[in-house]
């Protein structure tokens, strides 16, 4: 029989009566002849209050004890789950991550999926089983300890089933009913897109869209999962949602499909550095070193041995790397005479396959920003996508205007 | 080095601040050479809460998805309590039961230990950690599913722990500062009692008095642990608390040591079955099957090749008891004209070693309850002890009638 696997989100699963309306979604599918695996997060709300009280114990906390805690909340709805189908006469039973067993690395807080043996799963589908649910985000470690793969996990546990099961679909539900051009909160005309390519989805994912973790959409890229996207909060329809798929399978599109954006970025410079081969690499090694997410980079001409360096992080992200910069100072590895802050920018991205194919995006989005009176501080660019770092204040009226100039209110 | 297992109840955990307590507590016995074992409950309400969402989700549930769920409280404790210890730089790690693995029955929410490794932890101990904190209440199926030992295990998973690791003493930490001659809420004269026997803490145990599980207390006597009851909520001395040991570690005791009481109980009575042998069996594996805990039996003389059959069970199980003998009677494998239920009864006991030298306590018993005109519908009696159910509005007179009577407010 065909596999589905069907994700649902914590806000799916907040209440009783919502992982009720998600068991009834998976009965539909059930019905229609598929052996589901369903991938449950937990209750919303819960593993933010796990998380508080580890925090709250231990500020610099033993990653397997978090694992070992917060992962607790996908057990609970997992079990509840497969009780809620049983009362709807849906053979079903839940697993932990340490049953199937979801094998990791032993990156506690973050690790990364390495294998997952269908046999175990398999034999009970044979038995006459139609769904199993998964907790999702959680696995075990060579040495048998509990992991997690890192907030949003439950995304990537789902494709990975889907891609070890070989399943026909992922479907993940979750609190919007699809993707869209970019944030409906932040500009009225946002179009929800009928379907989307892995590329396109991997740069929104990773520009801040919160709709799907980065990873899951990396994975389903490589194994080929096909991904939807849908609400589980609106009636089921055979083409609801947004699918997630190969850039072959999609007939027509916009030159940009989506306009994303991150309030929450700072903007870093450390004014003459000391320029030598090799200082990218030690500052940024630093950062890394000490938990920083770099997104843009861009370095001034060098004058007279000395250079001006600038990187964009999350807001949250600026103290720890004021610390690194300061240590690798004091050690003398890193000569700079200051290092400024600000955080109060914030990043507009468009994005597109059909840039690959037409020239002149970048400049359009400039002009259109230009026209607002919006000074651009850093720029980047990839082959699909071109990022601005702006004063936070412009951050609706420069995803407005954008997502007006490339007419994305408009299907293809 | 010796061990030592400390168990924490739910209340001894409830919060943060009483995770961090009772962490203190444990520090203190590491800091006396001791390795330790501490054996967690979950955050009081949080099983509770657990329960009431299994119990809307499916009032006839799976008992393997209910032990999933339900056991996750106990994993959390586990986990904060390991942190906890860490930020005194104790070197402390936890253990869900699947990872010891605690290895106990197939019969999920009631399952028994049969097996408790101790290499995996003692590994640990070798290499310098000198507390193993274990999720307690929980084990792991021979099929690899999580089972749990049925409500209050945890005192069961701490003397199975103290027996597999020849612990020194197996400390129980709870809300009340040992064992009581009765319950001091109902009787305010009621007397803590420095040592108990494990003859007498077990009557008391599965008559209602709920310092310890009733299979704490058998294992403890098998096994010959030393229990120490005391509160999480004093300071401890080295003589706090109540001892649980053997008889012949007690000097002198009262003929009876206690007044045990259970609210929540229910009388039904089969009206008018037909007799024949075997009868009883039939009713009490059906019952047995659903589930149904019963407690006392009483037959009524058979006239007539009918008898009525009258047993009590707690008042939570009384549908289920209905359900399995409304089966048993459509499937004709018993046949009777009614099945009454009252639900307004409550069972007071009184207990005491001493009772197998001293003869006329059950005289003395019914005496005093006569005296206050309370009627007794139902009476059992073993060696040690006399219990009979009464109308419940009369079970706090009873209680403290009988605590008068047979003056367990003085000492021996």
């Amino acid at each position: 029989m065909p596999v589905l696997v069907m994700k649902f989100g914590g806000t799916s699963v907040a209440t009783l009566d919502r992982i009720r309306r998600a068991a009834k979604r998976v009965g539909v599918e059930v019905a229609k002849g598929y052996e589901v695996i369903v991938i449950v997060s937990a209750m919303s709300g819960k593993t933010n209050e796990l998380v508080g009280w580890v925090n709250e114990t231990s500020p610099m906390y033993d990653a397997r004890e978090y694992d070992a805690i917060v992962s607790s909340g996908e057990n609970v709805t997992a079990g509840l789950m497969a009780l809620t189908l049983q009362e709807m006469d849906v053979p079903a039973r839940s697993w932990q991550g340490w049953q199937v067993p979801v094998k990791t690395t032993s990156a506690h807080s973050a690790a990364r999926i390495e294998e997952i043996p269908t046999d175990n799963i398999n034999a009970k589908f044979a038995q006459g089983m139609k769904v199993a649910i998964v907790a999702g985000f959680q696995g075990v470690s060579p040495e048998g300890r509990i992991t997690t793969l890192g907030r949003g996990g439950s995304d990537t546990t789902a494709v990975a089933f889907a891609a070890a099961f070989e399943a026909e679909r992922c479907d993940i539900y979750t609190d919007v009913d699809g993707v869209y051009t970019t944030d409906p909160r932040v500009e009225a005309k946002a179009r929800k897109l009928d379907k989307i390519s892995f590329e396109e989805m991997l740069e929104l994912a990773s520009l801040g869209a919160k709709v799907l973790q980065t990873r899951s959409v990396e994975l389903a890229m490589r194994y080929k999962v096909k991904l939807r996207v849908l609400s589980s909060f609106e009636e089921q329809t055979d083409d609801a949602g947004t699918l997630v798929c190969d850039e072959e399978e999609i007939m027509e599109s916009n030159v940009v499909a989506g306009v994303a954006f991150s309030r929450e970025e700072a903007k870093m410079t450390l004014v003459s550095v000391a320029d030598r081969p090799g200082i990218a690499a030690l500052i940024f090694t630093a950062l890394s070193d000490a938990g920083v997410n770099v997104d843009m980079i861009v370095q001034n001409i060098s004058e007279e041995g000395r250079t001006d360096m600038t990187w964009s992080c999350p807001v949250d992200q600026v103290a720890r790397a004021k610390q690194a910069m300061d240590d690798a100072k004091s050690s003398e590895v890193i000569n700079y005479s200051d290092l400024l802050a600000d955080t109060d920018v914030a990043k507009v991205s468009v994005v597109g396959i059909g840039m690959r194919s037409h020239t002149g995006v970048a400049a359009k989005m400039f002009q259109v920003l230009s026209n607002e009176g919006i000074n651009i501080q850093v720029i980047t660019t990839s082959e699909i996508k071109i990022s601005v770092l702006i004063n936070r204040k412009y951050m609706e009226l420069a995803v407005q205007a954008l997502h007006d100039a490339f007419e994305l209110d408009k299907a293809a």
